[in-house]
Protein backbone atom coordinates (compact mmCIF):
# COMPACT_ATOMS: atom_id res chain seq x y z
CA UNK A 1 0.00 0.00 0.00
CA UNK A 2 1.26 3.61 -0.87
CA UNK A 3 -0.47 6.78 0.47
CA UNK A 4 0.86 10.17 -1.07
CA UNK A 5 -0.54 13.05 1.11
CA UNK A 6 -3.14 10.68 2.53
CA UNK A 7 -4.42 9.34 -1.34
CA UNK A 8 -4.17 5.78 -2.04
CA UNK A 9 -1.53 5.44 -5.42
CA UNK A 10 1.53 4.54 -6.13
CA UNK A 11 2.73 8.19 -7.87
CA UNK A 12 4.40 11.11 -6.47
CA UNK A 13 4.86 14.54 -8.56
CA UNK A 14 7.89 14.13 -11.02
CA UNK A 15 9.45 17.62 -9.52
CA UNK A 16 9.45 16.62 -6.23
CA UNK A 17 12.58 17.77 -4.29
CA UNK A 18 12.67 14.47 -2.68
CA UNK A 19 13.75 12.86 -6.15
CA UNK A 20 15.25 16.09 -7.20
CA UNK A 21 17.96 16.64 -4.62
CA UNK A 22 17.51 14.53 -2.26
CA UNK A 23 15.22 16.96 0.19
CA UNK A 24 13.48 14.93 2.73
CA UNK A 25 13.69 12.37 5.53
CA UNK A 26 12.38 9.26 6.38
CA UNK A 27 11.74 6.59 8.99
CA UNK A 28 11.30 2.96 8.72
CA UNK A 29 9.75 0.49 11.26
CA UNK A 30 7.84 -2.64 11.78
CA UNK A 31 4.12 -3.23 11.67
CA UNK A 32 3.07 -6.48 13.45
CA UNK A 33 -0.29 -7.74 14.55
CA UNK A 34 -1.90 -4.06 13.08
CA UNK A 35 0.61 -1.58 15.50
CA UNK A 36 3.22 0.32 13.72
CA UNK A 37 6.34 -0.40 16.74
CA UNK A 38 7.08 2.18 18.61
CA UNK A 39 5.89 5.02 16.46
CA UNK A 40 5.56 8.01 18.80
CA UNK A 41 9.40 7.40 19.18
CA UNK A 42 9.61 7.35 15.36
CA UNK A 43 7.65 10.68 14.96
CA UNK A 44 9.97 12.72 17.46
CA UNK A 45 12.80 11.24 15.40
CA UNK A 46 11.24 12.38 12.37
CA UNK A 47 10.66 15.53 13.53
CA UNK A 48 14.59 15.76 14.56
CA UNK A 49 15.42 15.14 11.19
CA UNK A 50 12.95 17.42 9.53
CA UNK A 51 14.23 20.60 11.48
CA UNK A 52 18.29 19.61 10.91
CA UNK A 53 17.32 20.12 7.25
CA UNK A 54 14.80 23.30 8.27
CA UNK A 55 11.47 21.07 6.93
CA UNK A 56 8.38 21.64 8.70
CA UNK A 57 7.28 17.96 9.64
CA UNK A 58 3.95 17.25 9.13
CA UNK A 59 1.67 17.43 12.35
CA UNK A 60 1.68 14.61 14.32
CA UNK A 61 -1.92 13.64 14.51
CA UNK A 62 -2.42 13.50 10.81
CA UNK A 63 0.43 11.43 10.40
CA UNK A 64 -0.47 9.07 13.00
CA UNK A 65 -3.69 8.83 11.20
CA UNK A 66 -2.63 7.83 7.77
CA UNK A 67 -0.01 5.29 9.36
CA UNK A 68 -3.38 4.08 11.14
CA UNK A 69 -5.17 3.00 7.54
CA UNK A 70 -1.97 1.97 6.23
CA UNK A 71 -1.90 -0.46 9.93
CA UNK A 72 -5.53 -1.59 9.37
CA UNK A 73 -5.14 -2.88 5.69
CA UNK A 74 -1.25 -3.98 6.32
CA UNK A 75 -1.28 -5.54 9.79
CA UNK A 76 2.41 -7.04 9.42
CA UNK A 77 4.92 -5.18 7.18
CA UNK A 78 7.44 -3.01 7.03
CA UNK A 79 6.44 0.68 6.88
CA UNK A 80 8.33 3.44 5.67
CA UNK A 81 7.54 6.87 5.91
CA UNK A 82 8.94 9.93 3.80
CA UNK A 83 8.88 13.65 4.20
CA UNK A 84 10.32 15.58 1.16
CA UNK A 85 10.58 18.81 0.77
CA UNK A 86 7.60 18.93 -1.44
CA UNK A 87 7.23 20.39 -5.09
CA UNK A 88 9.26 22.88 -5.74
CA UNK A 89 10.32 25.17 -8.92
CA UNK A 90 13.79 24.93 -10.89
CA UNK A 91 16.89 25.72 -8.76
CA UNK A 92 18.01 24.30 -5.23
CA UNK A 93 16.10 27.61 -3.68
CA UNK A 94 13.44 26.62 -1.94
CA UNK A 95 10.16 29.01 -0.77
CA UNK A 96 9.23 29.45 2.48
CA UNK A 97 5.84 28.01 1.49
CA UNK A 98 6.60 25.01 0.24
CA UNK A 99 4.37 22.35 1.26
CA UNK A 100 6.20 19.27 2.03
CA UNK A 101 4.75 15.38 0.52
CA UNK A 102 3.99 12.44 2.96
CA UNK A 103 4.80 9.80 1.40
CA UNK A 104 3.93 6.01 3.30
CA UNK A 105 5.05 3.04 2.00
CA UNK A 106 4.73 -0.63 2.76
CA UNK A 107 6.81 -3.88 2.19
CA UNK A 108 6.89 -7.40 3.37
CA UNK A 109 8.50 -7.75 6.09
CA UNK A 110 12.01 -8.72 4.95
CA UNK A 111 12.48 -12.82 6.33
CA UNK A 112 15.73 -13.34 7.29
CA UNK A 113 16.85 -16.93 8.50
CA UNK A 114 16.04 -17.14 12.60
CA UNK A 115 19.85 -18.37 12.85
CA UNK A 116 21.07 -14.60 12.27
CA UNK A 117 19.61 -13.16 16.23
CA UNK A 118 20.27 -16.95 17.35
CA UNK A 119 24.02 -17.29 16.17
CA UNK A 120 24.96 -14.16 14.64
CA UNK A 121 25.92 -13.12 11.24
CA UNK A 122 28.55 -12.91 8.94
CA UNK A 123 29.49 -9.21 8.04
CA UNK A 124 32.27 -7.78 5.89
CA UNK A 125 34.17 -3.59 5.72
CA UNK A 126 33.22 -2.11 2.56
CA UNK A 127 35.73 -0.31 1.01
CA UNK A 128 33.80 2.91 0.45
CA UNK A 129 34.20 5.63 3.28
CA UNK A 130 31.85 7.78 4.46
CA UNK A 131 32.66 11.46 3.91
CA UNK A 132 32.13 13.64 7.38
CA UNK A 133 29.27 16.15 6.50
CA UNK A 134 28.56 17.69 10.45
CA UNK A 135 25.35 19.66 9.02
CA UNK A 136 23.59 16.84 7.75
CA UNK A 137 25.30 13.66 10.36
CA UNK A 138 23.06 11.42 11.95
CA UNK A 139 20.00 12.05 10.02
CA UNK A 140 18.14 9.87 8.15
CA UNK A 141 17.60 12.20 4.93
CA UNK A 142 17.16 10.44 1.28
CA UNK A 143 20.36 10.86 0.27
CA UNK A 144 21.63 7.67 0.83
CA UNK A 145 24.15 7.17 -2.38
CA UNK A 146 26.98 5.99 -0.08
CA UNK A 147 24.62 3.66 1.03
CA UNK A 148 23.60 1.75 -2.44
CA UNK A 149 27.08 1.94 -3.25
CA UNK A 150 28.18 0.11 -0.24
CA UNK A 151 25.69 -2.42 -0.30
CA UNK A 152 26.70 -3.30 -4.37
CA UNK A 153 29.92 -3.63 -3.27
CA UNK A 154 29.06 -7.84 -2.41
CA UNK A 155 26.74 -10.18 -3.45
CA UNK A 156 27.17 -13.54 -1.48
CA UNK A 157 24.34 -14.37 0.32
CA UNK A 158 26.43 -15.33 2.99
CA UNK A 159 27.34 -11.92 3.95
CA UNK A 160 24.56 -10.15 5.86
CA UNK A 161 25.69 -6.75 6.71
CA UNK A 162 28.59 -4.57 5.79
CA UNK A 163 30.52 -1.90 8.13
CA UNK A 164 31.18 1.47 7.01
CA UNK A 165 33.73 3.23 8.29
CA UNK A 166 34.73 6.98 8.03
CA UNK A 167 37.66 8.60 5.98
CA UNK A 168 40.26 8.27 9.03
CA UNK A 169 38.98 4.33 9.56
CA UNK A 170 36.59 4.67 12.02
CA UNK A 171 33.32 2.76 12.71
CA UNK A 172 30.23 3.94 12.07
CA UNK A 173 27.40 1.74 11.06
CA UNK A 174 26.29 -0.82 9.09
CA UNK A 175 24.92 0.12 5.59
CA UNK A 176 21.19 -0.03 7.05
CA UNK A 177 22.24 -0.71 10.94
CA UNK A 178 23.73 0.60 13.59
CA UNK A 179 27.05 -0.97 15.75
CA UNK A 180 27.34 -1.47 19.26
CA UNK A 181 30.74 -3.56 20.93
CA UNK A 182 31.51 -5.08 24.05
CA UNK A 183 34.81 -4.51 26.00
CA UNK A 184 35.69 -5.41 29.29
CA UNK A 185 31.96 -5.49 29.98
CA UNK A 186 31.63 -1.96 28.50
CA UNK A 187 29.22 -1.18 25.57
CA UNK A 188 30.07 1.47 23.24
CA UNK A 189 28.54 2.25 19.95
CA UNK A 190 29.95 5.14 17.67
CA UNK A 191 29.46 8.75 17.62
CA UNK A 192 27.37 9.79 14.58
CA UNK A 193 28.23 14.09 14.92
CA UNK A 194 30.51 13.46 12.06
CA UNK A 195 28.70 11.39 9.86
CA UNK A 196 26.12 7.61 9.70
CA UNK A 197 22.78 7.61 10.70
CA UNK A 198 21.09 7.35 14.07
CA UNK A 199 18.62 5.09 14.32
CA UNK A 200 15.71 4.23 16.93
CA UNK A 201 17.29 0.89 18.07
CA UNK A 202 20.59 2.49 18.84
CA UNK A 203 19.04 4.87 21.19
CA UNK A 204 17.05 2.08 22.27
CA UNK A 205 19.74 0.29 23.27
CA UNK A 206 21.94 3.22 24.70
CA UNK A 207 18.32 3.55 27.10
CA UNK A 208 18.33 -0.26 28.03
CA UNK A 209 21.63 -0.16 29.23
CA UNK A 210 20.89 2.84 31.53
CA UNK A 211 17.93 1.48 32.51
CA UNK A 212 19.63 -1.70 33.59
CA UNK A 213 23.03 -0.10 35.14
CA UNK A 214 25.01 -1.20 32.13
CA UNK A 215 28.17 1.07 30.90
CA UNK A 216 27.49 2.13 27.12
CA UNK A 217 29.37 4.74 25.88
CA UNK A 218 29.12 6.88 22.72
CA UNK A 219 32.70 7.58 21.46
CA UNK A 220 35.08 7.39 18.80
CA UNK A 221 35.71 3.62 17.19
CA UNK A 222 38.42 2.78 15.50
CA UNK A 223 38.43 -0.38 13.46
CA UNK A 224 41.04 -1.85 15.17
CA UNK A 225 39.11 -1.38 18.39
CA UNK A 226 36.57 -3.34 16.79
CA UNK A 227 38.38 -6.35 16.13
CA UNK A 228 39.74 -6.39 19.53
CA UNK A 229 36.04 -6.50 20.72
CA UNK A 230 35.43 -9.12 22.76
CA UNK A 231 31.47 -8.74 21.22
CA UNK A 232 29.81 -6.71 18.32
CA UNK A 233 26.15 -6.95 17.12
CA UNK A 234 24.23 -4.86 14.84
CA UNK A 235 20.89 -3.54 14.88
CA UNK A 236 17.96 -1.62 13.51
CA UNK A 237 14.15 -0.98 13.62
CA UNK A 238 13.18 -4.55 11.68
CA UNK A 239 16.08 -6.76 12.90
CA UNK A 240 16.24 -5.70 16.67
CA UNK A 241 19.73 -7.39 17.53
CA UNK A 242 22.12 -9.31 15.06
CA UNK A 243 25.06 -10.84 16.91
CA UNK A 244 27.90 -10.71 14.81
CA UNK A 245 29.99 -14.02 14.61
CA UNK A 246 32.54 -12.82 11.71
CA UNK A 247 34.24 -10.05 10.66
CA UNK A 248 36.48 -10.54 7.58
CA UNK A 249 37.47 -13.94 9.32
CA UNK A 250 37.76 -12.27 12.89
CA UNK A 251 35.19 -14.68 15.18
CA UNK A 252 33.16 -13.81 18.15
CA UNK A 253 30.85 -16.16 20.13
CA UNK A 254 27.47 -14.44 21.15
CA UNK A 255 28.35 -12.64 24.70
CA UNK A 256 26.36 -11.53 27.73
CA UNK A 257 25.75 -8.17 26.80
CA UNK A 258 24.20 -9.06 22.99
CA UNK A 259 21.67 -10.99 24.55
CA UNK A 260 20.83 -8.61 27.74
CA UNK A 261 20.15 -5.80 24.43
CA UNK A 262 18.06 -8.48 23.01
CA UNK A 263 16.25 -8.90 26.00
CA UNK A 264 16.32 -4.79 26.50
CA UNK A 265 14.60 -4.35 23.53
CA UNK A 266 12.00 -7.62 23.79
CA UNK A 267 10.96 -6.36 27.02
CA UNK A 268 9.93 -3.23 25.55
CA UNK A 269 8.25 -4.50 22.39
CA UNK A 270 6.36 -6.79 25.06
CA UNK A 271 5.22 -3.95 27.23
CA UNK A 272 4.13 -2.22 23.74
CA UNK A 273 2.24 -4.82 22.80
CA UNK A 274 0.27 -5.71 26.12
CA UNK B 1 6.51 19.29 -20.19
CA UNK B 2 7.15 16.08 -18.85
CA UNK B 3 8.06 13.01 -20.27
CA UNK B 4 8.54 9.67 -17.91
CA UNK B 5 9.99 6.95 -19.50
CA UNK B 6 8.55 8.46 -23.14
CA UNK B 7 5.18 8.95 -21.60
CA UNK B 8 4.16 12.62 -21.05
CA UNK B 9 2.76 12.51 -17.63
CA UNK B 10 4.08 14.85 -14.30
CA UNK B 11 4.57 11.68 -12.41
CA UNK B 12 6.68 8.78 -11.16
CA UNK B 13 6.45 5.87 -9.18
CA UNK B 14 6.50 6.35 -5.44
CA UNK B 15 9.17 3.59 -5.27
CA UNK B 16 11.82 4.81 -7.55
CA UNK B 17 14.77 4.49 -6.44
CA UNK B 18 15.96 8.07 -7.23
CA UNK B 19 13.52 9.44 -4.46
CA UNK B 20 13.84 6.59 -2.05
CA UNK B 21 17.77 7.18 -2.26
CA UNK B 22 18.75 10.04 -4.80
CA UNK B 23 20.00 6.70 -6.82
CA UNK B 24 20.52 8.33 -9.89
CA UNK B 25 22.02 11.56 -12.17
CA UNK B 26 20.92 14.76 -14.11
CA UNK B 27 21.61 17.41 -16.31
CA UNK B 28 20.28 20.99 -16.87
CA UNK B 29 20.73 22.24 -20.26
CA UNK B 30 19.43 25.47 -22.36
CA UNK B 31 16.78 24.69 -25.28
CA UNK B 32 17.70 27.66 -27.88
CA UNK B 33 15.39 28.14 -31.05
CA UNK B 34 14.22 24.46 -30.34
CA UNK B 35 18.13 22.83 -30.20
CA UNK B 36 19.13 21.05 -27.25
CA UNK B 37 22.16 23.29 -26.56
CA UNK B 38 25.61 21.11 -27.05
CA UNK B 39 23.10 18.08 -26.30
CA UNK B 40 25.69 15.06 -27.18
CA UNK B 41 27.79 16.32 -24.30
CA UNK B 42 25.61 16.25 -21.85
CA UNK B 43 24.70 12.70 -23.09
CA UNK B 44 28.35 11.92 -22.95
CA UNK B 45 28.20 13.50 -19.14
CA UNK B 46 25.14 11.58 -18.52
CA UNK B 47 27.07 8.11 -19.83
CA UNK B 48 30.05 8.37 -17.71
CA UNK B 49 28.16 9.77 -14.46
CA UNK B 50 25.77 6.67 -14.96
CA UNK B 51 29.14 4.72 -14.98
CA UNK B 52 30.33 6.31 -11.80
CA UNK B 53 27.57 4.55 -9.90
CA UNK B 54 27.20 1.63 -12.24
CA UNK B 55 23.80 2.67 -13.66
CA UNK B 56 23.46 1.80 -17.31
CA UNK B 57 22.75 4.77 -19.10
CA UNK B 58 19.86 4.84 -21.53
CA UNK B 59 20.26 4.92 -25.14
CA UNK B 60 21.32 7.67 -26.98
CA UNK B 61 19.12 7.19 -29.75
CA UNK B 62 15.84 6.67 -27.69
CA UNK B 63 17.08 10.03 -25.25
CA UNK B 64 17.82 12.10 -28.14
CA UNK B 65 14.83 11.43 -29.56
CA UNK B 66 12.41 12.53 -26.08
CA UNK B 67 14.78 14.99 -26.03
CA UNK B 68 13.68 16.22 -29.47
CA UNK B 69 9.89 15.92 -28.68
CA UNK B 70 10.67 18.17 -25.70
CA UNK B 71 11.93 20.58 -27.79
CA UNK B 72 9.85 20.63 -30.31
CA UNK B 73 6.95 21.37 -27.82
CA UNK B 74 9.31 23.74 -25.69
CA UNK B 75 11.91 25.44 -27.86
CA UNK B 76 12.98 28.40 -25.76
CA UNK B 77 13.07 26.21 -22.16
CA UNK B 78 15.63 24.97 -19.12
CA UNK B 79 16.07 20.84 -19.97
CA UNK B 80 16.67 19.13 -16.71
CA UNK B 81 17.33 14.97 -17.84
CA UNK B 82 17.03 12.85 -14.76
CA UNK B 83 18.36 9.00 -14.82
CA UNK B 84 17.59 7.13 -12.24
CA UNK B 85 18.05 3.52 -10.42
CA UNK B 86 14.31 2.86 -11.56
CA UNK B 87 12.20 1.13 -9.09
CA UNK B 88 13.81 -1.59 -6.68
CA UNK B 89 12.39 -3.45 -3.85
CA UNK B 90 12.90 -2.12 -0.21
CA UNK B 91 16.64 -1.94 0.69
CA UNK B 92 20.08 -0.16 -0.49
CA UNK B 93 20.50 -3.67 -2.41
CA UNK B 94 19.61 -3.57 -6.45
CA UNK B 95 19.09 -6.31 -9.05
CA UNK B 96 20.63 -6.14 -12.11
CA UNK B 97 17.43 -6.37 -13.82
CA UNK B 98 16.57 -3.24 -12.40
CA UNK B 99 15.53 -0.60 -15.57
CA UNK B 100 16.36 2.85 -14.96
CA UNK B 101 13.74 5.39 -15.02
CA UNK B 102 14.11 8.49 -17.78
CA UNK B 103 12.71 11.78 -16.96
CA UNK B 104 12.95 15.27 -18.59
CA UNK B 105 11.70 17.89 -17.23
CA UNK B 106 11.26 21.58 -18.75
CA UNK B 107 11.44 25.05 -17.02
CA UNK B 108 11.34 28.81 -18.13
CA UNK B 109 15.00 30.32 -19.29
CA UNK B 110 15.54 31.68 -16.16
CA UNK B 111 15.56 35.28 -16.16
CA UNK B 112 18.97 37.15 -14.80
CA UNK B 113 19.66 40.71 -15.28
CA UNK B 114 21.25 41.79 -18.18
CA UNK B 115 24.03 43.26 -15.86
CA UNK B 116 25.05 39.90 -14.61
CA UNK B 117 26.95 38.97 -17.94
CA UNK B 118 28.31 42.12 -18.54
CA UNK B 119 29.38 43.43 -15.17
CA UNK B 120 29.56 40.88 -12.61
CA UNK B 121 27.93 39.48 -9.66
CA UNK B 122 27.85 39.84 -5.91
CA UNK B 123 28.44 36.42 -4.27
CA UNK B 124 29.11 35.21 -0.99
CA UNK B 125 31.22 32.25 1.41
CA UNK B 126 28.77 29.97 2.12
CA UNK B 127 29.36 28.41 5.77
CA UNK B 128 28.80 24.79 5.04
CA UNK B 129 31.66 22.72 3.73
CA UNK B 130 31.40 20.18 1.37
CA UNK B 131 32.06 16.66 2.37
CA UNK B 132 34.86 14.50 0.54
CA UNK B 133 33.71 11.85 -1.30
CA UNK B 134 36.10 10.52 -4.17
CA UNK B 135 33.56 7.63 -4.88
CA UNK B 136 31.18 10.28 -6.53
CA UNK B 137 33.26 13.27 -6.33
CA UNK B 138 32.58 15.34 -9.89
CA UNK B 139 29.24 13.36 -10.58
CA UNK B 140 25.73 15.29 -11.14
CA UNK B 141 24.07 12.64 -9.05
CA UNK B 142 20.80 12.81 -6.99
CA UNK B 143 22.00 13.58 -3.33
CA UNK B 144 21.89 16.80 -3.37
CA UNK B 145 21.27 18.24 -0.02
CA UNK B 146 24.58 20.46 0.47
CA UNK B 147 23.75 22.58 -2.03
CA UNK B 148 20.00 22.60 -1.14
CA UNK B 149 21.19 23.50 2.62
CA UNK B 150 23.67 25.93 1.22
CA UNK B 151 21.22 27.67 -1.34
CA UNK B 152 19.13 28.26 1.90
CA UNK B 153 21.60 30.06 3.76
CA UNK B 154 20.75 33.38 2.38
CA UNK B 155 17.48 34.89 1.01
CA UNK B 156 18.76 38.28 -0.31
CA UNK B 157 18.21 38.83 -4.00
CA UNK B 158 21.16 40.63 -4.36
CA UNK B 159 23.36 37.92 -3.98
CA UNK B 160 23.61 35.82 -6.92
CA UNK B 161 25.52 32.88 -5.64
CA UNK B 162 27.18 31.53 -2.76
CA UNK B 163 30.80 29.67 -3.14
CA UNK B 164 31.46 26.67 -1.44
CA UNK B 165 34.54 25.13 0.03
CA UNK B 166 35.99 21.92 1.23
CA UNK B 167 36.72 20.66 4.94
CA UNK B 168 40.40 22.43 4.30
CA UNK B 169 39.10 25.61 3.26
CA UNK B 170 39.45 25.06 -0.30
CA UNK B 171 37.46 26.04 -2.96
CA UNK B 172 35.27 23.44 -4.89
CA UNK B 173 32.89 25.79 -6.76
CA UNK B 174 29.26 27.84 -6.98
CA UNK B 175 25.91 25.58 -5.21
CA UNK B 176 24.96 26.15 -8.78
CA UNK B 177 28.35 27.16 -10.87
CA UNK B 178 31.59 25.61 -11.11
CA UNK B 179 34.37 28.59 -10.39
CA UNK B 180 37.79 29.75 -12.47
CA UNK B 181 40.14 32.07 -10.88
CA UNK B 182 42.99 34.36 -13.10
CA UNK B 183 46.23 34.97 -11.11
CA UNK B 184 48.91 36.38 -13.36
CA UNK B 185 47.60 35.71 -16.75
CA UNK B 186 46.87 32.17 -15.72
CA UNK B 187 43.24 30.58 -15.67
CA UNK B 188 42.95 27.84 -12.84
CA UNK B 189 39.96 26.21 -11.74
CA UNK B 190 39.65 23.61 -8.63
CA UNK B 191 39.97 20.05 -9.08
CA UNK B 192 36.67 17.57 -8.37
CA UNK B 193 38.27 14.41 -7.49
CA UNK B 194 36.91 15.02 -3.62
CA UNK B 195 34.16 16.90 -4.42
CA UNK B 196 31.84 19.13 -6.44
CA UNK B 197 30.19 18.95 -9.80
CA UNK B 198 31.22 18.67 -12.92
CA UNK B 199 29.72 20.96 -15.05
CA UNK B 200 29.82 20.65 -19.19
CA UNK B 201 30.81 24.12 -19.13
CA UNK B 202 33.83 24.01 -17.13
CA UNK B 203 34.74 21.55 -19.72
CA UNK B 204 34.05 23.93 -22.75
CA UNK B 205 36.12 26.39 -20.98
CA UNK B 206 39.39 24.23 -19.93
CA UNK B 207 39.24 23.23 -23.63
CA UNK B 208 38.29 26.53 -24.52
CA UNK B 209 41.54 28.07 -23.06
CA UNK B 210 43.86 25.07 -24.67
CA UNK B 211 42.37 26.27 -28.20
CA UNK B 212 43.35 29.58 -27.86
CA UNK B 213 46.76 29.11 -26.05
CA UNK B 214 45.76 30.20 -22.70
CA UNK B 215 47.44 28.29 -19.78
CA UNK B 216 44.51 26.58 -17.52
CA UNK B 217 45.39 24.76 -14.49
CA UNK B 218 42.87 22.26 -12.51
CA UNK B 219 44.22 22.54 -8.82
CA UNK B 220 43.96 22.84 -5.58
CA UNK B 221 42.36 26.60 -5.11
CA UNK B 222 42.54 27.59 -1.58
CA UNK B 223 39.78 30.39 -0.50
CA UNK B 224 42.52 33.17 0.03
CA UNK B 225 43.85 32.37 -3.45
CA UNK B 226 40.66 33.32 -4.54
CA UNK B 227 40.37 36.22 -2.55
CA UNK B 228 43.64 36.83 -3.95
CA UNK B 229 42.78 36.54 -7.45
CA UNK B 230 42.91 39.16 -10.53
CA UNK B 231 39.59 38.19 -11.82
CA UNK B 232 36.73 35.63 -10.73
CA UNK B 233 33.87 34.00 -12.47
CA UNK B 234 31.64 31.22 -12.50
CA UNK B 235 30.34 28.85 -15.14
CA UNK B 236 27.23 27.04 -15.87
CA UNK B 237 25.13 25.77 -18.51
CA UNK B 238 22.03 28.22 -18.52
CA UNK B 239 24.07 31.55 -17.03
CA UNK B 240 27.04 30.94 -19.33
CA UNK B 241 29.93 32.96 -17.46
CA UNK B 242 29.25 35.81 -15.10
CA UNK B 243 32.32 37.30 -14.05
CA UNK B 244 32.51 38.35 -10.42
CA UNK B 245 32.50 41.84 -9.06
CA UNK B 246 32.38 41.01 -4.96
CA UNK B 247 33.09 38.41 -2.91
CA UNK B 248 32.37 38.89 0.39
CA UNK B 249 33.26 42.89 -0.02
CA UNK B 250 36.35 41.81 -1.57
CA UNK B 251 35.53 43.58 -5.03
CA UNK B 252 37.18 42.45 -8.88
CA UNK B 253 36.74 44.14 -12.08
CA UNK B 254 35.47 42.37 -15.33
CA UNK B 255 38.99 41.03 -16.83
CA UNK B 256 40.22 40.25 -19.74
CA UNK B 257 40.09 35.85 -19.80
CA UNK B 258 36.60 36.23 -17.85
CA UNK B 259 35.76 38.35 -21.79
CA UNK B 260 37.87 35.93 -23.80
CA UNK B 261 35.69 32.74 -21.68
CA UNK B 262 32.61 34.78 -22.83
CA UNK B 263 33.78 34.67 -26.59
CA UNK B 264 35.04 31.16 -26.39
CA UNK B 265 31.70 29.77 -25.33
CA UNK B 266 29.74 32.22 -27.59
CA UNK B 267 31.91 30.99 -30.40
CA UNK B 268 30.87 27.53 -30.04
CA UNK B 269 27.10 28.63 -29.52
CA UNK B 270 27.13 30.21 -32.43
CA UNK B 271 28.85 27.48 -34.79
CA UNK B 272 26.41 24.92 -33.04
CA UNK B 273 23.51 26.96 -34.41
CA UNK B 274 25.06 27.71 -37.72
Amino acid sequence: MILVNGVETGLVQAADRGLSYGDGVFRTLAVRHGVPQHWSRHYAKLCSDCEAISLRCPDAVLLAQEVSRVCAVEPSCALKVVITRGVGERGYRYGEDTVPTRILLTAPLPKYPQTYAEFGVKVRLCRLKLAPQPAMAGVKHLNRLENVLARAEWSNSGIAEGILCDIDDNVIGGTMTNVFVVKNTMLATPSLHRCGIGGLTRDRVIEGAARHRARCEVTTLAWSEVIAADEVFLVNSLIGVWPVRDIEGRTYSVGPLTRAAQNWLKQEDDAQMA
